[in-house]
């Protein structure tokens, strides 16, 4: 056998193993967009495609909300679904800056059960769970190629009275806010909002 | 040439081009850890080493936490740096549930400027923003290895006036929470929080 015909046997195996290795072997990043990145590019989205947003990923919607820390791990929150476009539009009519929710596919309004909170003064720290819940829920939309925003409802009075009653929501449970979530039919560049003027070292 | 000898040629080539698509060429998931994956796996982690966090690290924190949604993009936030282990320490003596602050390299006390906010009855979405804030900021720390846990202080009246006394913050600046971040020294399980009863259909 020829040196040639030896060094190119070898060659075809290098390039052979290569090849498997970095098609099959090698360890990869995990498939999704990485968390720094989601965290500093997800912006308000408030224009959507018309298609629906499919089962598996509402679902982990409601897993990434349900991740978030709780004071005394009280997981206070609870979630109402809005995929009937009667209830959405009915919110975009009646309170303005739910505007977003006519022509959304899917509506997620983050309550809390104010039954599984603390008495007392720490009471209220219901609203920083089920703000934790919301800030999760916008950054999953976001790394799964979904659009979203925060629309606020508690504590202005009207809005959290009429979200109740359309609802059906108890006595005892409070819609925090509502995040519309869609295929983004809008692509607005996110807001540079770093202030180094809000940071303080050690003392204010 | 003989059919063998192009037919050796021709995989060769093909083994190259392959290779070097899929070592160079193919889009690739950025380097860091998945965000879905860093939202289902972040949890409290209450214990650190004792080396301080990085400059570098610090800034991203600060970054990830300014790049949350706010009310009406009033950006109410303001951040002390805390990094002076009396004041740490004084605060994990002060407040009970602040104990993992008693050897934490760093702490940083996210405040509501409330000059920033609305007035009238939006002004407390405040609480909301500053959350969401806290929130990207403990995955962000989860993100870069880093291990966080959130502690209350607002609305709890003492804690927020010890807080705000030790710090010298403005009468119209208000400590939310702290969070204790360092290089992990436990590694706890992060909870299963899955409650699909709490989730409901268009109507409770």
């Amino acid at each position: 056998m020829k040196l040639k015909t030896i060094f190119n046997i070898l060659f075809l195996a290098l390039l052979t193993v290569l090849t498997v290795w970095t098609v099959f072997v090698e360890p990869r990043p995990a498939a999704g967009p990485d968390a720094i990145g989601v965290i500093m590019t997800r912006t308000s989205i408030r224009r959507y495609e018309p298609r629906p947003v499919e089962p598996g990923k509402v679902d982990t919607l409601l897993r990434a909300a349900m991740a978030a820390p709780s004071a005394g791990n009280k997981q206070p929150w609870a979630f109402v679904v809005l995929t009937d476009t009667a209830l959405t539009d009915s919110i975009a009519r009646h309170i303005g800056p739910a505007r977003p929710l006519k022509g959304a596919p899917l509506a997620i309004v983050v309550c809390a059960d104010t039954t599984r909170t603390f008495a007392g003064p720490a009471h209220d720290f219901w609203v920083q769970d089920a703000s934790a819940a919301t800030e999760n829920m916008l950054l999953a939309a976001h790394a799964m190629g979904l659009g979203a925003v925060w629309l606020g409802v508690y504590p202005m009075a009207e809005r959290t009275r009429f979200v109740g009653r359309l609802l059906g929501l108890p006595e005892s449970v409070l819609p925090l806010g509502i995040v519309a979530v869609g295929y983004p039919a809008e692509s607005p560049a996110p807001k540079d909002k770093w202030r180094p003027e809000a940071v303080h070292a050690n003392r204010w």
